[in-house]
């Protein structure tokens, strides 16, 4: 740096030229990414195969040949589909040496084994491609109305050439994140093609939760009843039905989230050793277990206000007016019973304060949250507090069951209430958990997460642990 | 990066020296500075008119005269009013090759016609202007007490002398942000002075669409209440009438927020082409869709919470005890309305999964979520789910109505009901919405944005759409 | 940037190499990063003591003696413990002009008087030592799985030495922050260990002020009726006392939030300068007050949540159905209040409007919203309309005592009831802000804000305000 500036002294100031950047391709993409380089103070030439008959360029741009037009700039945006890059070949010797920028996508994932950027790398040898921009739409660099993702992904196997294209990104507005060398392409030009990934399984278990416990309940409330006493109760679905799938939904997914954790952690005793891969699909879990903990909480969110509708319902208000009637007109004496004033009351708390402590592990699921803790403080919050969360939730169902828990008299068609079968993994969840903090056990965990291995042999100066 | 380590192998390590900063001002900002640069290590050298009678200067560093001080630094901070620039022409030879950073602010937007950093520049031609800090407070730069914008905008037209000031913003903790030429001096002088420039036009919406609503359902309900029955309701106004007026509001500007969308649409099939700009009102519109959904969200939230409250409001209590009293009394059978519980319980299962995706849509309105989206996924939740959004609050309105709707008895002094106003809007944007996705229009509309033009010219490598 | 690209072209594109990192320490930490580095692009080789008895390394990395490994490469990193950096000195003239990246942290706090990196830097004087990466865990280095701080603080003596170590992370996809000199060390150091540092004081206050309005209602509501009336009603504990204890203790917190910067302003003008020190307590006060605030909105929405589901509570619902049928029964006439109805509607209101605001105040303290908010806009929300919500929320309060405000008969065991205590605090700031806002004090508080001192010497050039 202080190098640069004792040189900068030296140099008559109008020496400093405006930098050129060329194009090729006139279409959307380039009509918008020449647009915008102007608008931040850069020369652009467009290189065209058919630089007459081309039109419709943003205004101070120049237009010429793809040889004329390379030769003006030592950056070259190659704004044409992978089809047509065979026209690069022959440019080879001018393109010697310059950074061509591939920004192309394709329609689908998968349709060629390379990438284009790669592909692109073949065609010209002699220069050095760059993979960028192409996670940044034509719409965002010509209007910025959107707020979607303004970061430009950048890749290639030269450091100094990625850094031209970073600070062209910068100038133009857009924060650039280096992804590494050229064989990261692949993945940069499917990432536009995604459409949440991560969420994908988790939605499925969701929706598959969701549709189960509905029917469940359908058949054990509604069918039922009508069945055996022919009485239609199916305005309950909107409602009623509902709010019983959705805490069931909720609390199972919070299990869900935990339950790999704690898998891990016994596979890891069991194998002496965390350096052995975790089964593909604990992995995979594992990855997805912040989505999972998301949309329990979305489920939650629902619950609560479902729960929090029920006195103005048509159907609640109008059972406790003829519950009161029948109190006034049967003259039985009303008694207070103090039981279950303590059990309602304890399952609404502890329903809100586990409600309480999940919105606050989704506040901290925020990217901008997130990054603003350090390592044990994250973990405090999402592991600590989330199965606090857990137990809160879980004790919530029990108090709800209460005495009616497991009697057989609650078994329609020998089905048991759904809220006894969501039970079932947050205790096994929490069990194992139980297990897991049991002081011999949890010894163990933390020598085996310090790197400690059974029968290790690592040198001994590097044994004990560097990281809490 | 690679030629850079290599050359630093050679350099003995003891060679490297403090970098020096020189201040011109020691008013408030300029104490700060200073302050803040000798805490990262930097040494810092003020130039002032009178250096024997400045005190108060940060303990560490040095004063001299204007002249001496610029000798010192190749980075020289100017902070001074505008009206004082006077002195700095007059230095003209010694800032020959410095860099001058204006960090100054005006009291109100467009006091003069030149940036203060352009002025600056046709001062000390021979010295680089670049404009930076202006966004930074003195107490922020002191304190950090307070979490604002810690964000340092930079505008210049060398880029080195740029690299240089963002050097030092970094060092002093603060992210910098490169904002082009210096022409963009003038933008960045105005930024400390908006507020919320964005937010205004929908606040305005939305204040005059509530004082509307609300002075018609005060004429409508109360004070036709009060001269056809003679009876004072008045008391409905705190929470009956504003629990009218926030959905209507809120319904209006979800709309509202996706009315543009569709006529721009219909502009983009009407002129044939997407490079034709869009009426100022319609552009100034799409901009500030962000703010229209989220203040449409926040009367929403208001909505759900009157809502809720409503069981335990004295009024409804009472009212509720009196008709149940009146059961009683009268004898009448008391009949239940399997319709009425269905519509009642569809009504509210509307309203609550439309704001579920309403305070979905808000979430991923925040920038740190927007920017882990890509742009798939952006447009897919707000464009998609904000339809289904509207859809749904649409639906939960016309359920409220039910059988009442358009009947001429709940006419008023001739005005309907406020809600059947609030669904013009809704049911217009479905409507072009509709017609929008029609297969054929979808496909123009679709060709269009991704560049092409009727009787389009384009060169033919290019005509195919690059981004998905 | 300029000369870089000319150079560039000059080069044949096939010099550039792959960069080669060595890492001195083959433990965990080790381990993962070596990973890292290989995965993205990077040759590694090991420096250990014992390279023949070194496995488990990473595919694709050599292991030599620690002379052999540096050679080898520019960058060093050194996973290994304080406690064995004894290694380093013997090695001096292999490390000359090396760039050593200390990784460490300890256990505990303050266990050693000089930073590691410092105390590293004194064993080997001829290399430049560079703190950095201490942050980052080497679980979140092998698999990202969870999503906590991705930011790699740096700090160092040597700006060069530094920017390779910032490449390095960056290219393994982690965001580098420069903390300044190698000074900053210990504090880095320090970073891993925290947990809510800030948060530790407003907790404290919380889990105080909750216990002690706690066990205050618990004596005045519950005992009070045990020992006078020998009625047990201890089943108001969950939820009841909570939703006492939990609106008082987030007005109180809310107004503790805003109390410091009243009396930091009357000290200003008590000081006639803002250049003096706060005293220690009121600076440690302002520094947690987002802390304060945020912890306040916990509460706050607890009660909120408490408050509505009081209609679906068996108490509640028992008590309300025993009043009906006492008015049935006793046969008097039940009158509506409509002073009680304008009294619980604005209560309501009140308390509504003021959690909306409270809420907003909550989402612009997410970090990427207050970044996106210039200084002026901040101040507005936090500052003014932090303020209305204070006032709100103990209107909400006023109007919740209502005429019971003061009058004897409510005193139990000379304890007044627990909301007029919790009104002290919030009327106290309430007053000093008024005192602050008359317009003599104002400009004076304005003036001194903005550098202006009692008697001040400034030069006169600099003396007018540059901020707003
Ligand atoms: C509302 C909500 C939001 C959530 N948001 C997020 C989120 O933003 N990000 C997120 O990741 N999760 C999120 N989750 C999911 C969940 O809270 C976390 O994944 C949580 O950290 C899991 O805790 P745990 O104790 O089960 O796992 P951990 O104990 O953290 O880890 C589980 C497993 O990881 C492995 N492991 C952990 N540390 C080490 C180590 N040092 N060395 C080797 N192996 C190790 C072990 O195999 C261990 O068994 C969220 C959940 C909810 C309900
Ligand atoms: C709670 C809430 C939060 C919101 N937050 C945000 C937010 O953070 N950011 C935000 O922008 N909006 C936000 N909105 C507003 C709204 O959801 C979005 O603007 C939404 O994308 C509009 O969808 P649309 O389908 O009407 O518009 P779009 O279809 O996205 O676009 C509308 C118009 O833009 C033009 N256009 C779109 N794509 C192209 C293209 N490729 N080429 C040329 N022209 C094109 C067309 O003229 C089109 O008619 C929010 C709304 C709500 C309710
Ligand atoms: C839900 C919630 C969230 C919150 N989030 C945040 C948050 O994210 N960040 C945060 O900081 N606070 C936060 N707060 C706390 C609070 O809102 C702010 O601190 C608020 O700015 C205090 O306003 P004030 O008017 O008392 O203080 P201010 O007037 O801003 O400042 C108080 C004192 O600071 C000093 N001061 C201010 N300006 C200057 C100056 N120019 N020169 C010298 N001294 C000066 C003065 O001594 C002044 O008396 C939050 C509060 C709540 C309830």
């Amino acid at each position: 740096m202080k190098s640069d500036s004792v040189a900068m002294v030296d140099l008559p100031s109008n020496t400093y030229k405006q930098e050129t950047v060329c194009i090729f391709g006139t279409g959307d993409f380039g009509h918008s990414l020449g647009l915008r380089l102007l608008q931040s103070g850069y020369n652009v030439v467009y290189g065209s195969r058919d630089p007459k008959n081309s039109k419709f360029l943003p205004k101070g741009s120049k237009i010429m040949t793809h040889a004329e037009a390379a030769y003006e700039a030592q950056v070259i945006f190659v704004a044409v589909q992978r089809d047509h890059y065979g026209f690069l070949s022959s440019l080879a010797s001018d393109l010697d040496g310059k950074v061509l920028v591939d920004i192309s996508n394709n329609m689908r994932s998968g349709m060629y084994t390379e990438s284009n950027a790669e592909y692109m790398s073949t065609l010209v040898p002699a220069a050095t491609v760059v993979k960028a921009f192409n996670t940044i739409s034509a719409w965002s660099l010509q209007s910025g109305g959107l707020d979607a993702n303004r970061q430009v992904l950048v890749c290639g196997d030269r450091a100094d050439a990625k850094q031209l294209v970073v600070d062209i990104a910068q100038a133009l507005g857009f924060a650039a994140l280096d992804k590494g060398s050229i064989k990261a392409a692949s993945e940069l030009e499917d990432l536009p093609l995604q459409l949440f990934p991560l969420w994908r399984l988790p939605l499925r278990i969701a929706i598959g939760l969701t549709a189960f416990i509905f029917f469940y309940v359908l058949i054990r409330d509604v069918i039922y009843e009508g069945v055996t006493n022919g009485k239609d109760i199916s305005f309950r679905i909107m409602i009623s039905l509902a709010n019983k799938a959705f805490p069931i939904v909720a609390l199972v997914m919070l299990a869900l989230c935990y339950l790999p954790g704690a898998l891990a952690g016994l596979l890891q005793i069991y194998n002496g050793t965390k350096y052995r891969r975790f089964p593909d699909w604990l992995d995979r879990w594992m990855l997805c277990r912040k989505q999972l903990g998301l949309l329990a909480l979305a489920f939650a969110f629902l619950h609560v206000i479902y729960t929090l509708v029920i006195p103005i319902r048509y159907y609640v208000t109008y059972r406790r007016n003829v519950y009161v009637i029948s109190l006034v007109k049967d003259n039985v004496t009303y008694e207070f019973d103090k039981i279950a004033a303590w059990r309602y009351d304890s399952y609404f708390s502890m329903g809100i304060l586990g409600f309480g402590l999940f919105v606050l592990l989704g506040i901290t699921s925020f990217p901008s949250v997130s990054n603003s803790l350090n390592w044990r403080e994250f973990r405090f919050v999402q592991s600590k507090l989330g199965y606090i969360t857990l137990l809160l939730c879980t004790l919530h169902t029990f108090l709800y069951g209460w005495d009616k828990f497991l009697r057989p008299s609650k078994f329609k068609w020998c089905m048991p209430p759904a809220y006894m079968l969501s039970l079932v993994v947050p205790c096994v969840v929490l069990i194992l958990k139980l297990i897991l903090i049991a002081p011999c056990v949890d010894n163990k965990v933390t020598r085996i997460r310090q790197g400690w291995e059974r029968q290790s042999k690592t040198s001994q100066n590097t044994s004990t642990p560097l990281m809490a």
